[in-house]
């Protein structure tokens, strides 16, 4: 097994300089991993935020090229992190060995893509308006403006994705393209994991010349407050539950200077079954969507928790044989014992609903989680009852029924924001189903037809985001590369000498970027 | 005198419902002018609202053309309100006739900016990622983005631009340009200009077919707060105080749906003379400062409040000058009795601090606000004393010596964020000073060389923001094309069909729009 410190990432050091330790859990069988991981300390949590606060002045004005490089190098760490790491992350986090190397791939692919984004350039968003000397009443004086960082970056990891979204998952990498060094604070449910990832960042800054204190990471319980609340923060980067993203909000609305959290927190991701679709193929829809449930022990953000439709007989049909797929999927270890309570918590509340009905699942008990099926009368989605707003997170769906296409409408009305909503149907299906658009427009951040919503790809397009609760911020994204918008603001440059300009805004445009010059976008020089 | 109902805007028509009268006031003589207007009942708050709500699928669903046609139309109907009505914001603000002309054409010319934004189509943010259907291990399908408008805004308006930051002002255009209906708390500081320039928004409306219930307007005092928290409003605009401002970013974030507020609030916007600058010009410098810090009666957010430099024979010269410049300034109206009283209030601190010393104006009385100059020990500023930092609005402005380059720096670093801060200085100072760029790029929105801060141009490149508390989100501006990103939000589409794609994301790229294709930046289509 690889070697791990357990000491806390302080601006390029490891420090220990408390006396609590934690310790990392194997996840199938309970048993303590033999590392002991150093609990932060107030001073700790300090230093890890000043470090980040010293990095920032010099990480920030670094050329998009040479933080494109940093990117880089992390990726290539990653990608050596060998068969020992990928066994011990498995041990970690009870995932099999095949989906963390595609994490891994994906994990440093994200890297790669932000760096691609640093030398694309229109991060920066440069606008220059020229001077108009001449123009009556009052003459125009040369305006620039270019986005730069925000700020020290705190960032909270996921359990479910222990690389693509935490340690150097998409908030890091987004805030490091942006200029923003992080302190990250390890995930409890893969601290062997974080450890080792944070020594893959540390050696790809110190190999391409990064300040000291670009990344830092602390370990322990409670310390994350300390963090928010920290005055060095300037903003805030959450994947996990809308309890803890609503209490980080909170917090970061309370501190005397108010900071941003962009928390992606609870989604049930409806997924809308159409009626030609059903009676043509409703056999592979309950045999695909029910490999989606339970993908991954159903831990997925995008997991489809709500499947919809309008009563007809091909509707029944599809649902029993969705019961019988159900039925069929074996039982699985999750992420952590804390989920496996809050799972049969979720289940308990959804028997004791009078108005939802068990359809298929043996009875959750013993050390994993068991597939289950239920039905809800469509009545608790036009009420608003908060029961079925709230993601269960496993390997469960609730099938409605709704009785006409005017009751599928009020139903998908009444759903809170949402990362997706999925249409599945044949093309005369969503040519008459069309006016459902506008309206899942409005409740979600991406659309799917004919997919399922589990694996979100990494690209310029993606939106993994959406109205609240889906996160608390639905401009924003934390997957694709418009992840970075969250970390930048804009700077205005008004009369200002050419030399003292940055280079993005001098009239020769050395980074050779696209620019809004006089309302006119430009790749050239000025002049 | 022009003829004003007095009633609130609720979709497309006028309603008073409610028994509760305001009235508006001769700023000059506080005499009441003979409009009553009608408070909004809570039942017309919530159908302004639900007006809004209902425009709203059609309104953000309408091609950019067609929304910048009807900016184009509030524009033509703002420069169409005639003398009377120029004559009629005069009274109510006593703000001259010149300014508010002025104010007239940059109202109108930023609405027209705003139409040439949706014209040229880039803040659709439309990106394409095309199927890879080949990709190992996994295919990629087709993925694409757009940015659609948040839902409806509540703007409040600000009492010192009754044009350009109110009913039709920045907010106002920004919301419309990106798609979403405004409801818009009346300013009770000019609400017969309110009632005329919302007559000409519908009268706009109604000539380019918009939805009713594309702009609604309230009247009344705590009708506000029923606004923000009403479950149809997606976005709150604000310009005002700080208390102003917190208090709807708490009621926004306590909802339960929480909703983004950009408020624009509190800035001393520091003014650096360098020492150059003073030997060669000192003289100028003091007259074009004292001209800035009362113009307007100093009722500018922009307005100069702290003017700081490195001890010199020099300075110390400057600082007589900007005494005997600020001694000769005349009273001046202010735009409300509040803000009298406001101003007198601040002074009243500013007097009976032991480290303030006052250096020139008039004893504060009567029914004017009267100038003044103060000098406050550097002290306040190391640390942190909040009097410095409290902008008093009116033509004030408050000198700070540092004893030399290290102090000023650590003054600079004990300011909270600012909207401006402007660096006066020969060539020699602006080069030997650099090392003040990277603090104040952290510290504000906007860096001026050899300008004042009053008078933003409305343009592309500007920002108006700033880090908090000069905003409550450091992301966005108020002012220039950038205002438009507030109010949008991005949403994908993942394996959708052609044909019921919205226009900006089709292959054939009907708009004609500025696209990133493949991580490559397009204006063509797709095949």
């Amino acid at each position: 097994m690889p070697s791990v410190l357990g000491h806390n990432f302080i601006g390029g050091s490891r420090s220990a300089a408390g006396n609590v330790t934690l310790h990392s859990v194997d996840a199938t069988t309970g048993e303590a991993l033999p590392y002991s991981f150093h609990q932060a300390t107030p001073a700790e949590v300090d230093a890890a935020v000043e470090a980040a606060e010293a990095a920032f002045a010099e990480f920030r004005q670094l050329s998009p090229e040479r933080r494109a490089l940093f990117l880089d190098a992390i990726a290539e760490e990653l990608d050596q992190l060998d068969d020992d790491f990928v066994a011990l992350v498995c041990r970690e986090t009870a995932l099999p060995a095949g989906r963390i190397q595609g994490e891994r791939g994906r994990t440093s692919g994200q890297m790669r893509l932000f760096a691609q984004v640093l030398r694309r350039g229109d991060f920066l968003g440069a606008r220059i308006d020229l001077p108009l000397p001449q123009r009556t009443p009052l003459p125009r004086v040369d305006i620039r403006q270019m986005r730069i960082g925000v700020g020290p970056v705190a960032v909270f990891g996921a359990s479910n994705f222990p690389l693509a979204f935490s340690t150097a998952g998409g908030d890091t990498a987004a805030a490091l393209a942006a200029g923003c060094p992080v302190v990250f604070k390890a995930h409890s449910g893969h601290m062997a994991t974080a450890d080792l990832v944070g020594c893959a960042i540390v050696r790809a800054a110190e190999r391409s010349g990064m300040p000291k204190g670009v990344f830092n990471m602390i370990f322990g319980a409670g310390v994350g407050e300390q963090l928010v609340r920290h005055p060095g923060i300037q903003a805030v980067g959450f994947t996990g539950s809308l309890s803890g993203g609503n209490a980080l909000c909170k917090m970061a609305a309370e501190r005397p200077q108010p900071i941003p959290v962009f928390a992606e927190m609870s989604s049930i991701n409806p997924v809308i079954v159409l009626p030609e679709a059903l009676a043509v193929r409703g056999e592979t829809i309950a045999r695909e969507l029910s490999a989606s449930v339970v993908l991954g022990g159903g831990q997925f953000c995008t997991n489809p928790g709500l499947v919809i439709g309008v009563s007809s007989l091909a509707f029944s049909a599809f649902v029993e044989q969705l019961q019988e797929q159900m039925a069929a999927q074996g039982p699985q270890t999750l992420l952590n014992a804390g989920g496996l309570r809050s799972y049969a918590k979720g289940l308990e509340h959804l028997h004791g609903h009078p108005r939802v009905t068990h359809l298929a699942g043996q009875p959750q008990h013993g050390n994993q989680a068991r597939p289950q099926l239920f039905k809800a009368d469509v009545s608790l989605l036009l009420e608003g009852d908060e029961l079925l707003q709230e993601e269960v997170f496993g390997p469960t769906t609730i099938v409605v029924e709704a009785a006409d296409d005017a009751q599928l409408i009020e139903a998908l009305r009444g759903l809170r924001g949402q990362l997706t909503a999925t249409l599945i149907g044949e093309p005369e299906d969503l040519q008459a189903h069309q006016h459902l658009v506008p309206l899942l427009e409005q409740k979600v951040g991406r659309i799917l037809v004919n997919g399922y919503p589990t694996g979100v790809e990494v690209c310029d397009a993606m939106v993994h985001g959406g109205p609240y609760p889906a996160t608390s911020d639905a401009r924003g994204t934390s997957v694709g590369t418009l992840a970075i918008d969250r970390f930048l603001r804009p700077v205005c440059y008004q009369n200002y000498p050419q030399a003292l300009l940055p280079a993005a805004l001098r009239d020769s445009n050395p980074l050779g970027i696209r620019r809004l010059v006089n309302g006119e976008w430009s790749e050239g020089g000025i002049g």
